[in-house]
């Protein structure tokens, strides 16, 4: 194994650096954030940086980068308080990472990229229809990340849209069918494949699986 | 597809609720958390919530949940200031998902489950040996989301240990032979089987393969 010191780490070419730093974390979610501005103007947007954040308020998250890059999303949610979370199926994903293009404010991803929205009567957000688990969020709280003008958004889940043959006994979601993707790096999507569920741990007690 | 409401999902049995919004991200890293007390207990305990927080300057963060479930981390981070992140391999899932148990604060997990720990001369917090990505931070920030009363600790990357065959020539992670996996809800371990990587996204023009 090899070592890269800081030093290095701020020495490389800065595409590099973002490749590299971004591959860190190991497997992310693959979800599409839907929003639809006050002037209706739907939007798409894929991120990887989608959280748990609790189950009791349940409660998610996403990081949202700094809005001189990207705003509309974080403009919509805002002004709105609603936004969608919804998974990216193995099926959709070059429409899904099209998405990431930086298109105009009065475009929508949707039809640009051929995804189907999808809303109901009572949500104001745009839910992904390719989407086998999906995810309608109230805007509860912007929490800034001084250290690098990033900010994590979090949201509390007023409903959830999935199929009943992919919800397990014990509430669980079950992943084999679904078609749910991951992210590696910033471009990289990747099935997944169960290999063992366990139990819950306890200190010398022995693991059995699920 | 089944709708699920928010009364619905306030109204279900704890786990079955712990289950469902632990599984509603989708796939989710899994990595130890490595630290070391001040008086030098080492501390190893999995997390499904690392994340990438920017490249310039690299950083990452996880969720920290309430301190009243869980806090040997968290106090050794605060105390001390370093801590690691290891991604967790296939080969040791089932010792790794066995660092969740609550062990006190005098054990430390690398013994009790059967991982090594790592140093170097000037590091103060224990890497995971078996891991294929292991990479050092210095604690930068503690910011409080105060709506159910966890944290995000946000690190700053010191140093980076990987096998250079799984580095590309453009700083992206190769992960392949990497056997790093991901987790599903709580308890699930998977794999991850490489399916696309698209070129960089702009409007208009047709995304390539790479």
């Amino acid at each position: 194994m090899i070592k890269i010191s800081r030093e290095e780490i701020e020495g490389f070419e800065k595409r590099y650096r973002v490749q590299l730093i971004n591959s860190l974390p190991g497997v992310k979610s693959a979800n599409i954030i839907g929003t639809k501005s006050k002037n209706g103007i739907e939007n798409a947007a894929i991120v990887s940086s989608v959280m748990h954040l609790g189950s009791d308020p349940a409660l998610m998250g996403f990081i949202q980068r700094p809005t001189t890059v990207q705003r509309d999303t974080y403009e919509n949610i805002i002004e709105t308080e609603f936004f969608t979370i919804n998974h990216v199926n193995s099926k959709h994903i070059a429409a899904a990472h099209q998405t990431s293009a930086r298109y105009d404010k009065d475009v929508s991803e949707f039809n640009e990229v051929g995804l189907t929205s999808f809303c109901n009567d009572v949500f104001y957000a745009p839910y992904v229809k390719e989407s086998n688990v999906r995810i309608g969020l109230k805007f509860e709280e912007m929490i800034p990340i001084h250290i690098n003008n990033t900010k994590l958004i979090v949201g509390s889940i007023e409903e959830i849209y999935i199929s009943e043959s992919c919800l397990n006994e014990d509430g669980s979601i079950e992943f084999s069918n679904l078609h749910s993707v991951g992210i590696t790096g910033l471009d990289t999507y990747n099935s997944i494949e169960k290999l063992k569920r366990f139990s819950y741990a306890k200190p010398k007690i022995k693991l059995s699986e699920l």
